[in-house]
């Protein structure tokens, strides 16, 4: 075996859980004496050294980390959550996720079901911006369990977060676009009060002021990240008398929906109309009118917020700190905005 | 007021029932905004502290459900984890997930987790059937907690499953590829340990000797659900001396990595060969060549799999039965199957 020795090689060698090991080390009178002596001499023969971590986390401790996402069934939060699994397992802990579907009632439940399940910690994207008080949030901060945003996050006191630079990987795909010759181009936003897609719609409107294109809020239209929702906005925009030349949409489901409009009416991608979608889902790739996007690096993502996790648990209570990580976005140039020279 | 404030202290002040405040206090969405609004006043001016977990211990009730799957990003699997949340929120109940990316010692990790993590149940898609100790599973059912598969199963009594016809899904896909005039149909199998995989093979065979075609055994390779498998595998097919003309694969996205080999070799899908998927995962039907597939009818699998659940719990102790629900899938006839007569 290489490197240290965890609790988790001892579970594992064991069969049980790495809370049961830590359990037994910390002389939890819950363990019975068996399982202790067990534990004591497999970690002796393993060269177990009991780290900082393992006396950091006496017993009570549930080695549960809870994660909260809009959904699961985007590659964007299951790379995320991938991330952070690999991250965290090694070190002994369990992932449990709960999803929002972007519904704020479900936001609350699912934090104190986590509450409840004695999670160490939750790392999450969160749903609704508008939700006006932070009872739920203030709840976790005072009983001392961490919690972390990753890419949705909200500005509290206290709590730390890992992002990208939505406003760049915006800027960098409508200057794309202008710079493959399209002089009008929308933007399907999304919930703006959520930072990311105000940032992204930020980053797109200075990139057009920038480069001298008239900058037409009528172009800008707000929907959902779902392929129908897509569709249904870019009917609206193909239907206005001066429509798009391009279209940079906030999210890949989005421009998917906007590329099967636009086909149906047999326009031309990329020769009449230009589309750039966010994210980088798979599908994004594997079409074979390849459509560009922009890429987060999820599962970086997901390993920085474990590591900020990690560093707030090994600081205890001693030190209380914010951490803010901004990770850089890469523009994928494929088919669907490339013009041939 | 003498002692804690409780649930029924407060449904006396407002003259409702304790199951409305319960509700109220647990997010459950059936309750008005209004009603939760004044309960949680109630709640706090009354110095009621919810504490869930003694409630829990007290009526054996988490009202958490833990849902064990191979991986979060699939749509197959995300669609049955929606068709039972949409089922148990009604109900009160919050669904708690992990993954186990197919691997042992995450699966009984995972299911101690929830365990330690008090859930009411666990709803499960196993991912290891090599497991030769039901050591885990039988921990579960001593301490009464309902268990039921979805999908992927293993037999063990007293457990209930929910399924769906894989012999018949596959049958009927080799059948089509043979009404279409393919005469030598190769199959990209998966572990067969895993009945879902083993009755797919079966019915392609069975298709394959009822329609007097040669039975070729060579023509018959286990790889992984994984893109990158699938081409490799199709890599090896193509390099035989007789090809195939034809292959059904168990997984969309082993189907997805056919294709790319098939194209990259200047081959023309479907006129040279026929390609049929299973599980109907949405790329299938949004590439420019859709993909012929099985739908599995996740949601409704979801569905009934929370309400075999809801039946155990609402019979209690009482009775101990196992109820076996098999779903009829469906053959999604797209363009990488349907040869232009």
């Amino acid at each position: 075996m290489s490197g240290k020795t965890t609790i988790y090689d001892i579970a594992k060698e064991l069969n049980i859980t790495a809370a049961t090991v830590s359990r037994a080390l910390n002389n939890n009178p819950k363990i019975s004496k068996a399982t202790r002596k067990l534990v004591l001499e497999t970690a002796a023969k393993m060269n177990y050294e009991q780290n900082k971590l393992a006396l950091a986390l006496k017993s009570g401790k549930s080695y549960n980390i809870g994660v909260i996402v809009p959904r699961i069934d985007s590659n964007f939060f299951a790379s995320i959550i991938r991330g952070i699994e690999e991250e965290l397992y090694p070190k002994g802990y369990h992932v449990i996720i709960c999803q929002t579907h972007d519904q704020e009632d479900l936001e609350i439940g699912n934090i104190n079901s986590l509450l409840n399940a004695q999670v160490d910690g939750i790392l999450m994207s969160i749903s609704n911006a508008k939700l006006e008080d932070n009872q739920s949030f203030q709840k976790l901060l005072k009983k001392n369990i961490p919690l972390i945003f990753f890419d949705r996050k909200k500005d509290i006191k206290g709590v730390s977060s890992v992002t990208i630079d939505d406003f760049k990987g915006a800027y960098d795909a409508t200057k794309h676009l202008i710079d493959q010759g399209y002089k009008r181009i929308a933007h399907l936003s999304n919930d703006r009060l959520l930072l990311i897609f105000k940032n992204r719609y930020l980053g797109y409107k200075q990139a057009i002021i920038d480069n001298g294109l008239e900058f037409d809020e009528s172009l800008v239209i707000e929907t959902q990240s779902k392929v129908h929702e897509g569709k249904k906005t870019t009917k609206i925009l193909l239907d206005m008398e001066r429509p798009p030349d391009a279209i940079f949409s906030s999210s890949d489901f989005t421009a998917l929906g906007a590329i099967q409009e636009i086909k149906e009416r047999g326009l031309r991608i990329p020769e009449d109309i230009g589309i750039i979608g966010f994210s980088n889902e798979p599908f994004t790739k594997f079409m074979e009118l390849s459509i560009t996007s922009v890429d987060q690096s999820p599962t970086e993502m997901g390993r920085i917020t474990a590591q900020v996790f990690l560093e707030e648990v090994n600081n205890g209570k001693k030190i209380k700190s914010e951490k803010h990580v901004v990770l850089s976005p890469e523009l994928m140039v494929r088919k669907s905005s490339r013009r041939e020279n």
